[in-house]
C-alpha cells in the first residue's frame, strides 16, 4: 500500500516532501493510516484535530491524539468548536455544521502554518458512497465523479488544495493497516446516528447492490474516476464558451450574448445559464431547473417576455442580443444607445445639437444635389441620414417617443406602422426606446437615428433641397 | 399525453407527418400505444411486427395484431425468424438474437418502404432500467445517459433514424390511455423468464431504492437527459481532438500524432486511443481498459517500449512521433524517409546518385569557399550539407549501417557516440534506421542525412576544398 501511495502522492498529487502537510486527523482508522503512513513516507506533517464537540468522550479522544503524536514526534494541533451551536445559528443541520467547522479549522491552520496542502482520509469506500449518493439524490456529471484527489480551488480556500491520497484505497485494507502497524483508531460510536443516511447506503444499500453484480464497488469506482475525465472535457468546452457568450459582468449582473448561446448545444446553453446564475449566487445550492429550461425555450423566441423571475432573488431580462442575469432592481448598465431629452427642441440649418451622455446631432444643406443621391444611396451607416427639405413645412426638431407615434418607414411605400412595434422589431432595447432621439417635423417623424428614414422625406432626382443629418457620439466615432 | 406527444414529435424528434413512418408493434401496451396515438396524430404509419418465434402463441398473437391494424386500416407488415436457430448460431443469448431480428427485419422494412423513421415504444420507465442497468454493469458517460429520443447513425442503419416517441412517458401512464381507448395489449407471460435480470431491477431494485428516495425515477429519467446533454459537449470536443491527432487511417491501422496527444487531457487521450481501436474494432464491447491506462502512462516516456499487446488482435507501436494501433503483423505504411542500398556504392564528384523510392544524392565541389561558409552557417535544411574534402582520404560513398558503427556529431567536439544510440535520440523511427543513408569516407560516416554532419568533416575558415551534399525526393522538394 505504501507504494502505490508514494505514487499518488508524487504523480497525482505532486506534494513536496519537504513543505509542511496538513492532515485532518479524526482519531478512526481511516485518518490515523493516513498520518502514519505520510510520515513513514518522510512527508512533514502536522496533524489537526478538531473536536466538535458532540460526544463526551471527545475531549478525552483529543488528548489521546495528542499524545499519540507526541510518542511519534509530530507536531499536533486541536480546535474545538461548539457544533450544535453553530447548526442552531446558521440553520444547518448537525452533519453540515460540524462539517464545515471542521475543514474551516483544517484550512485556517493551514493558511497560518503556511501547509502546502490539506490532506484527508477519504478512502475508496467513502468515494463509492459519495457516487451512490449523488446518483439517488440527483446529479450531474460532476456530483457522480465523486471527490477528486486534489481539489484547488475548493469549498474553503483557493490557494490550498485539499487532497484525498487513500481515495484508491479500500477501507478492508485499511484496517489491515493498522492491524498490521498495531494503531489503535477510535471507533465513533455516535457515527451510526449522525450519518443515518450514509449508514444504510453502507450497510445495506451496496451488500444489496452486490447480489446484482458483486464487483459493484470497483465498477462505481471506475466509473467516477472515468467521468472526472469527461467532466474535465466538459469544463474545458464550458470555459471556452463561456468566453464567448460573456458581454458584461458586475456584483449585480452578467450579461451574456444571446447570439453565441443560440450558436450553441442546449446542453451548453444550460452550463452558461448556471454559471451565470453561480457567478450572482456562489453557494447557490438549488438552482431552478425548471426555470432555466423556460428560459432556454424562450432563446430563440424573436419576441420572447422581456423579464422572467428565477428564484434566489434573481431575475432574467432579454434586451436585443443580451441576456441579463441580475438581482431584483438591479441597476443594469445602459448600452451605448443614443439618448435625447424628453421635451422637443427646434433644429436649426445648419446646426449641431448636443444631446445627453455626448451625443451630437450635426446638420448641414448638401448644395451638391448630385452628389447627395450618390452619397445617400451608397451610405452603410445609419446614423447617418440625407433627407429632402421639400417636403417639410415647418421647422425640424427633435424629440423622445409618445404614445400612439406612428412611422412610415423607407421601404415600405408610404404605409404607416405604430413606432413602438417597429422599435421592438428592430430590436432596439427597451430600456433605449424611451429615450431613442427621432427627428420630425412638426408632428410628423422624419427620421429615427440609427434605424430607418421616413419615406416621404427620401430624397429623388426631384429633389430640390437636401439637407444631411449625423448622430453621433465623441468617443464612438 | 397527446399534446405532449405531438410536441416531441415536430421539436425534438423532427417528424414528418406526410413522411411514411414504420412503428415496431410487439402488441404490448407500449406499442399499441405508441401507434394508436401516431395514427390520431395524423402521422402516416405503417405497423411492422416480428414474430421471434419463441413462443407457441405467437403466431396466432401475430394474426390478431394484423386484424387489429385491418381494422383501424393501418397498413401492417410482419416478419418471422427462428430466433433460437440465430442465437446458436451466433452464439448468442437468446435475448440478443431476438433483439437482434427485429432490429434487422424493422430497418430492412423501413429501408425498401423508403420510411422517414423506425420508431419503438420505449417508455421512461425503460429509460431508468436502461441507466440502472448501466450502472451496476458498470458504464461511461455514454451508457449512463440511457437512449437517445432520436438515433442517427444507429447500430442498424446510418440513413435511417430510430425514435422514442414515448422516452418521457409514464408506464402508468400508458396503461391508463390504453384503458381509456379501449385497446386490448397482449402481456407476454414469458417476459420474465426472458429478461430475468431486468425484471429483477423493475420489480425489486427500483421499489428498494425508493425507500431512499420516492422520487428516484424520476430523478434517474433526469440524470439520463442531464448527462445526455453532457455527452454532447464531450462528443463535440472528441471530434475536434480527433481531427488534431488523426496522422494516417487505414484498414489495419490508425496512427495518432503522440505530439497532439500529449497536449490533451488524460480522459481525451482515453478518447482518442479507444476511437482508433473502435475505427479497426467497431463491434468490439470490452475494450482492454488496462491496456489503455498502460499505453497512456508510456505516452510521455521519451524511450517507450515499441509495441506493447492490446487484446481482440490488436497492437500499439510507438514510432518518434506516431502511435500506430494496428492489427497484429499489419503492413504500416512507410513514412517519407530517405532509404538507401544496403552495400557500399561510391560517389563521383560532382555526380548524382538515384536512391530507392525517388530519393536522390547530389554533390557538386563549391568553390567560392567564403560563399560556402556563409551557406552553410545560414542552412537551415537538414537534406544538405556542406562538408571539407580535405579531409577525405579515399573516396566518398553511401550505404545503410552496420553493427557497431559509431559516429563524431558536429557539435559535440570530436566525441565519439555509438550510431545506433544517436540514430534512437534524433527520433528517427526503428523502421527507418535500417535503410536510413550514411554518407562515408571510407568507413567513416561523414554525414547522417537529415540529422548531423560528422565534427571532423565540418568546413572551417582554413578549408581548402568544400563539397555540397543534397539529398531529396522529387515530389518532396
Amino acid at each position: 500500500m505504501l507504494e502505490e501511495l508514494q505514487e499518488v502522492l508524487s504523480r497525482d498529487i505532486e506534494l513536496d516532501p519537504d513543505r509542511l502537510l496538513l492532515v485532518g486527523v479524526s482519531g478512526g482508522p481511516d485518518s490515523l493510516c493516513l498520518l502514519d503512513a505520510l510520515d513513514r513516507l518522510g512527508y512533514r506533517v502536522i496533524a489537526a484535530h478538531y473536536n466538535h464537540q458532540l460526544r463526551l468522550e471527545a475531549g478525552q479522544e483529543a488528548i489521546a491524539l495528542g499524545e499519540f503524536c507526541s510518542n511519534r514526534e509530530i507536531p499536533f494541533t486541536s480546535g474545538l468548536g461548539d457544533v450544535p451551536a453553530m447548526a442552531k445559528e446558521q440553520n444547518q443541520s448537525i452533519e453540515e455544521a460540524a462539517r464545515e467547522g471542521r475543514y474551516r479549522f483544517l484550512f485556517e491552520e493551514a493558511a497560518s502554518r503556511e501547509a502546502q496542502a490539506v490532506a484527508v482520509g477519504h478512502t475508496a469506500d467513502d468515494q463509492v458512497e459519495t457516487v451512490l449518493m449523488h446518483f439517488l439524490r440527483g446529479a450531474g456529471l460532476a456530483g457522480l465523479s465523486g471527490m477528486p484527489v486534489r481539489a484547488l480551488p475548493n469549498a474553503w480556500s483557493d490557494q490550498i488544495p485539499l487532497v484525498r491520497p487513500l481515495l484508491h484505497v479500500w477501507r478492508e485494507q485499511i484496517e489491515a493497516y493498522c492491524r498490521g502497524r498495531g494503531l489503535d483508531p477510535i471507533y465513533d460510536a455516535s457515527n451510526l446516528d449522525t450519518t443515518y443516511y450514509r449508514n444504510r447506503l453502507r450497510h445495506e444499500l451496496i451488500p444489496y447492490l452486490e447480489s446484482f453484480n458483486p464487483a459493484i464497488r470497483r465498477i462505481l469506482w471506475r466509473t467516477a474516476d472515468v467521468l472526472r475525465g469527461e467532466l474535465s472535457i466538459v469544463t474545458l468546452s464550458v470555459e471556452a464558451a463561456w468566453e464567448e457568450c460573456l458581454l458584461a459582468e458586475g456584483r449585480e449582473y452578467v450579461a451574456l450574448s444571446k447570439r453565441a448561446l443560440l450558436g450553441s448545444h442546449r446542453a451548453m446553453q444550460r452550463h452558461m445559464l448556471r454559471r451565470a446564475i453561480e457567478r450572482l449566487r456562489p453557494g447557490l445550492r438549488d438552482i431552478d431547473f425548471a426555470a432555466i429550461e423556460r428560459t432556454l425555450d424562450r432563446l430563440s423566441d424573436p419576441k420572447p417576455q422581456a423579464r422572467i423571475d428565477l428564484s434566489a432573488g434573481l431575475a432574467l431580462h432579454f434586451e436585443s442580443d443580451r441576456l441579463w442575469v441580475a438581482n431584483w432592481g438591479a441597476e443594469l448598465p445602459r448600452g451605448d444607445w443614443p439618448t435625447c431629452f424628453a421635451d422637443p427642441k427646434a433644429l436649426e440649418i445648419p446646426g449641431e445639437m448636443a444631446l445627453p451622455e455626448g451625443w451630437t446631432l450635426a446638420i448641414h444643406e448638401e448644395l451638391d444635389l448630385q452628389r447627395a443621391l450618390v452619397e445617400a444611396k451608397e451610405n452603410t451607416d445609419p446614423f447617418q441620414a440625407w433627407l429632402s427639405l421639400d417636403e417639410v413645412a415647418g421647422s425640424l426638431s427633435v424629440r423622445t417617443r409618445r404614445a400612439g407615434d406612428r412611422f412610415k418607414p423607407l421601404g415600405m411605400e408610404g404605409h404607416s406602422v405604430k413606432l413602438a412595434e417597429f422599435m421592438i422589431n428592430q430590436k432596439i432595447p427597451l430600456r433605449a426606446r424611451e429615450s431613442w432621439p427621432l427627428v420630425c417635423a412638426d408632428e410628423e417623424i422624419v427620421w429615427v437615428p440609427g434605424v430607418r428614414l421616413a419615406h416621404p422625406f427620401r430624397i429623388t432626382a426631384q429633389t430640390q433641397r437636401v439637407i444631411q443629418l449625423r448622430l453621433f457620439k465623441i468617443n464612438r466615432s
